[in-house]
């Protein structure tokens, strides 16, 4: 009986082989069973942080690696060997998450290998992960997970039911304990899974969580793109709205979603264990996101206690400045700081397009004796930013 | 003033598509903005329903589209044109969701103008959809929308945390209503992100209920690998665990998942508005999920009343039949029996690997006296046909 169950399961496992490797470079218009990548493994990350791409394409003239590394600005020309397999590996990269992009023959594409990837805009990259530092906190941990949720809420200002992705931490709901709340914005081509996806929220608060470097908080992260409901592909538009860059939509700079914020706020204390006081709520967002963060903060007084921005769109010169939501920034300035808050933190690569506008705008604070922290890195408008400005501003809140 | 506002405006845009442009051809480390798709529009669904796959590719030599539409066998040779876009248009195709993926000489990818994309098991595919039929209920409508959360349980019989989907109905939390409960299983290679992705339950639940075709219910959809914590790249292996077939890991037949799924129900019993009977519980997988399915009913008699198996693997020949999970099968479905259910559901195509299998099963039914209903629709073991089963069981429930 042994034997012959043995044999039954070889079969089994035969003919799943079999099916697997005949649909895997055939129509999967049948039997959608095996689907599965070849043998080939790449990315392969050495042991000395280098990274080798591998790429199957015999009859390819060129192939490139295009990447968010900074060395060599991320650039790499893959050489053939006999089998047909172009390679090429990094210098050592520093610990991060990077994502890039094989182009064959002058197309564009995913490396057909490595099944992860993530949508960044309007294009897709492949991923990986170098360990010992930053990216450690990136990654999932055997600790506590918190769980993550997307919500739809009603808009009453802006007449559409629109989504948001809510992190409730670890402990959440497991007594009557109540919690703090960080408002975080994406930017521009961004939407509710811009800091879930790229900005890896979920797995860094965990981390710092677990680590007890930052309080246990709820992070909520909306759409800030204020004409549409939600990311592409989730709203009624279904695949007709491709994504694209925020400012080359309609609505960019009506202000209508910094002055319908305080709807979302009033959702989420109404549908989540909250503190819902000023000393308890955070806002801070990435480029569009920091813009809106600033102007979400002038326009509600009271509402929080601390706010970040991050590379944030702070050129003031393309607004109708006569819009309520844009007038009299010096009064609201004032009325901010008679307010008082606990934090405001700016914070921006030295190589940032945006850079100068910072400047510009930390000015304006200084002779107005408004109070911030400012944090300069290296770098430029990147997502490898993002994330450790994230990593370093959660442990300041509450 | 207007005049220069509208200067500025009209520079900060150019600025930003000339920051696009660049970026989008060159290396992605100094400034992540502009991010997104060239001019060229693929797929393009034309009005009759044909679909014309667009592909620019000039020094390509050959460009095939792989797709999983039952005409032509889902493929298609394309032909450059002068400016070096490569080009093909199907038949008309019924309504559906497709997937697909180019082959430019010999390397399979993604489309590269085609921004949506789903993962199923180890490869990435390019995504469209055709309206006017079942695809109606497999995208997002302007009705009342459910929420969709990714929740962490402790299993102790599986000795780990463990991560599933949930969806609620959008009047779920508004009011003191508590709900009944499908449980839906993924099959062989598939996680708790496959009847998200591929299934797309959050829609069709959505839009049966908004019809009023199906009872308001909470879906369950756990991760059906045993020895995982959760999805690819969701679990503390990170992007170690590339995705493979079930069938290929270890553990896939030991039942310890199947005899642990009383912990899922009562974690969702103590976490979510359920109404916690048999009337009010149904569980339904396909492929492997069906298979288990089948050994949770068994195990648990007097949990479920509804019972679907969807192209379900019912080859007992390779399971070891002397572990409890297994074991006594005659006995078990005598069990079920006197204990009584509302359904047992059977579906499955004819063109399906396992459909013999599925009319060997109904045959030992027969002679056991053991009620079901059969399901037979054309095609085979494809996403195609389980989300058209599930959009045919779920008005059956409760």
């Amino acid at each position: 009986m042994k034997t012959s169950r043995h044999t039954c399961s070889i079969l089994w496992k035969t003919a799943i082989s079999a099916l697997a490797l005949c649909i895997s470079f055939t129509a999967a218009s049948q039997q959608n069973v095996g689907f599965r990548q070849g043998d080939l493994i790449s990315p392969v990350i050495n042991s000395d942080n280098t990274v080798t791409f591998l790429v199957h394409a015999p009859m390819a003239k060129e192939v490139q690696v295009f990447g968010d590394w900074e060395a060599d600005n991320g650039y790499g020309k893959l050489e053939k060997d006999a089998e047909g397999i172009w390679k090429f590996t990094t210098v050592p990269l520093p610990s991060e998450m990077y994502t890039y992009r094989i182009m064959i023959d002058g197309v564009m594409g995913l490396d057909p290998s490595n099944p992860f990837t993530r949508r960044d805009v309007g294009n897709n990259f492949s991923i990986f992960y170098i360990d010992g530092g930053y990216a450690d906190y990136y990654q999932v941990k055997d600790v506590p997970h918190g769980n993550l949720s997307y919500v739809w809420y009603q808009s009453e200002k802006l007449g559409t039911e629109r989504r948001m992705s809510v992190y409730t931490p670890p402990c959440y709901g497991r007594g009557k304990k109540r919690y703090p709340v960080l408002y975080l914005l994406h930017g521009s081509g961004g939407d509710e899974n811009a800091w879930i996806e790229l900005g890896h929220t979920v797995r860094i608060m965990d981390n710092l969580i677990a680590e007890g470097k930052a309080e246990p908080m709820i992070v909520v992260m909306p759409n800030g793109n204020s004409l549409k409901q939600a990311a592409p592909g989730e709203t009624s538009e279904n695949l007709e709205y491709r994504p694209v860059m925020t400012n080359m939509m309609p609505g960019y700079k009506n202000g209508n979603y910094e002055m319908a914020f305080d709807e979302i706020v009033n959702y989420i204390d109404n549908h989540f264990r909250t503190i819902a006081k000023k000393e308890m709520r955070a806002v801070a967002g990435l480029s569009m996101g920091g813009f809106h963060s600033l102007f979400i903060a002038l326009n509600h007084p009271g509402m929080f206690d601390y706010i970040g921005l991050f590379s944030a769109g702070l050129n003031t010169a393309f607004l109708d400045m006569s819009l309520p939501v844009y007038s009299d920034m010096e009064k609201k300035l004032e009325n901010l700081k008679e307010e008082g808050y606990e934090l405001f933190w700016i914070a921006i690569g030295k190589d940032d397009f945006l850079y100068q506008d910072n400047l510009k705008f930390m000015k304006t604070c200084d002779e107005a004796g408004f109070d911030y922290k400012y944090h300069e890195t290296s770098r430029g408008h990147i997502w490898a930013n993002w994330r450790q400005y994230l990593l370093l501003f959660a442990p300041m809140l509450f």
